[in-house]
């Protein structure tokens, strides 16, 4: 979990920004779990309804073009995912982010701060059972 | 949607092999709609009941050391996931395998024909709305 801004935090899950060209929010679920079977039912739901929260804003708020959506967890083996707006015009465009870099982008996107604040309030209208950190 | 051999067809989805060094399967839905809000959540929900089969049946008998799930569709503007066995000695690990090769490797896994047909009657078990077609 890295030491990147909280956008918003609860008992079970923190969901941080990952500063990068492109909007990339990554959701942790704070147990040591490492896969998604691995947990209650319930809690994959809330985990896949707040991506869904996440994802809608990053269409509503960027445009964009795709959303890309990745758990993978081989460098740290707890269940966490990476939401990402992709462009047309971004860097890796239409590599995932972690495939070849496909040119020099100069992205000129709305606020991020705004988006984060809209993310936040819509994760915070969610029936979660695990209530908001504030 | 590549040519690559089904292992279960419904009349929502479809699911594929991805014939690569790892145990890879691809589920599309055969709809047009290119991002999962877009979804009924009822079908949302079967697409998360399917990938939960196919890692439960990947960690049991692969023993797979890490499940890798991704939905990107940056190229094929489609809602389709990818649901991947990662083994610490694979060629990509600890990278996605977008990402860096890291080693040639030779993995020795059991057999995946076997696995095919496990993972064929673990969904079959499930209480989809579209019937299987055989």
């Amino acid at each position: 979990m890295s030491e990147s801004p909280v956008v918003w935090e609860s008992r079970d899950f923190v969901l941080k920004v990952n500063e990068a060209e492109i909007p990339w929010l990554i959701l942790y679920h704070k147990s040591q779990y490492r896969e998604m079977s691995q947990l209650p039912e319930g809690t994959r739901l809330e985990i896949y309804t707040i991506i869904d929260s996440i994802e809608r804003e990053m269409l509503e708020y960027y445009k964009a073009d795709k959303i890309n959506i990745a758990s993978f967890g081989n460098y740290l083996p707890r269940v966490h995912w990476h939401i990402m707006a992709r462009f047309v015009n971004d860097s890796y465009f239409p590599e995932p982010l972690w495939g070849k870099r496909q040119r020099e982008a100069s992205l000129n996107l709305p606020d991020i701060g705004v988006f984060l604040e809209r993310v936040k309030a819509r994760i915070e209208t969610l029936s979660l059972q695990s209530e908001s950190l504030s």
